[in-house]
């Protein structure tokens, strides 16, 4: 931890949402991996956008078996940590949760929580199936895949559009986006263009795979997504993982992505003109 | 005129930009189409959202023979006087002209200044040479088409990209469009989207039609679209006029115009929710 670390040491953290209601009194924080040493996991969970700069935070870490569970949205995390460290240490995740930070040691909860568990680049090892069980002992709802690459363009085909709608349409909610017929039509098509996407690249989604996504939102009135909330204070956005990345493997793979595309080129521009004012 | 008379009676109106700089001092403004009574030629160079607020105010300015030449944006204003006061009487202008107006009484021209003029529905008539002659003599570059609807396609190839991309970018002038690769290969495929869309409809324009609009725009550096500058003064938006009326042409037409439909979607998710604020 950063700038955060005095406040979590003095007040440890609060969860609250789902009729939970406690408080983590003595968090393990530090601000250094150095004072921390090895250990059998790390669990990656900064922004994409700061995958560089954590690079030369992991060594002191390591050990020879320790594992590296992202648990980072989009593409391109697993890659980014396998070749840095090796791809068998190589372990993603994908969280679904809807989620807040209201303050430095203050955390909401709205929805879900569970994590799907996978390996880089192959079926789950017995590394793999010993993580999942370990967060299942902590109480987190967890199951394994054998084929991670598909999970994360099932998880986009949420993503793309309700993350990049949320900001466009000028800060909607989730709710707002799904009660208005045009916004609708256009997850639709958006949902549709990352699942051809996807089938393109190698992963078998079905042409009706937007439709839990949908019917998932429907019950989640009013979220603001992740890259939403970024957006909204002031924080760097996750514009390649989510999809820069993932518009580049699909139309290399010779899919149509005109509405990707557009939220794409959009969404980097705004970015980048915030950054330079 | 509504806010602005006494201002503008007060002080005349000044013009200046390219070498111009003079005053006209004495405006013929009212603020009723009662005071003025009938005349030949009727101008309506309101925004078209105003269109239906305008029906009322006309029949004072009728005579038998009277012309309604509208100068707006966008697809959709001849049909609607002509359904109101009979299309003997509609006829049309495209505007190329860049400008700004800095305060109730203050215009400035960066460029441009000429207007093509055309009959509604067939070809120029008598009349409409007499008006383009109006036109000429009191110094107004103009020209007339015989395919006035053709134009209007054509003038949309640079509206609905640059109109809609400036705002949607998070308020970048055409410069900054032009001079930024993914904005300018995003205006590139939705110039041809509206091209193909006309050709669609029955109005063909070249493949290359764009050609012209993009050199145009790259002497003209850090112009802010007109709706742009709506947008940032709070004003309404002419969206069905430039995007939808030639959205909805385009699609029963049987053209692919997914760029344009989500550029429509996105600014009127926008301009609704600014409106219910």
């Amino acid at each position: 931890m950063r700038g955060d670390l005095s406040e979590v040491r003095r007040n440890g953290i609060f969860v609250k949402g789902e009729g939970e209601n406690f408080r983590v009194k003595k968090v393990h924080a530090y601000n250094s991996t150095n004072e921390i040493g090895p250990c059998d996991l790390v669990l990656i969970a900064v922004k994409a956008t700061s995958n560089a700069e954590i690079v030369d935070l992991i060594p002191p870490l390591l050990h020879e078996k320790t594992m590296l569970l992202t648990l980072q949205n989009g593409l391109g995390n697993e890659e980014f940590f396998a070749k840095h460290f090796g791809p068998e240490r190589a372990l993603g995740g994908l969280c679904f949760i809807a989620v807040d930070r209201h303050s430095k040691v203050e955390v909401e909860r709205y929805a879900y929580g569970d994590v799907i568990l996978g390996k880089f680049g192959r079926a789950a090892q017995a590394r793999t199936h010993e993580v999942a069980a370990e967060f299942s002992q902590a109480g987190i709802k967890c199951r394994i895949t054998d084929n991670l690459a598909l999970e994360r363009w099932r998880k986009l085909i949420w993503n793309i559009p309700f993350n990049g709608l949320s900001i466009l349409a000028g800060s909607v909610d989730t709710g707002t986006i799904i009660a208005d017929e045009n916004l609708r039509e256009l997850t639709l098509a958006l949902m549709t263009e990352v699942i051809m996407a996807a089938n393109r690249c190698g992963y078998p989604l079905s042409a009706e795979a937007w439709r839990p996504h949908i019917e998932r939102s429907e019950k989640m009135t009013g979220y603001k997504p992740s890259t939403l909330q970024d957006w909204e204070n002031g924080k760097s956005l996750e514009i390649e993982a989510i999809w820069g990345e993932p518009l580049r493997r699909g139309i290399a793979a010779g899919a149509q992505m005109p509405r990707t595309e557009m939220v794409y080129i959009l969404l980097d521009t705004m970015a980048a003109r915030r950054k330079s004012k």
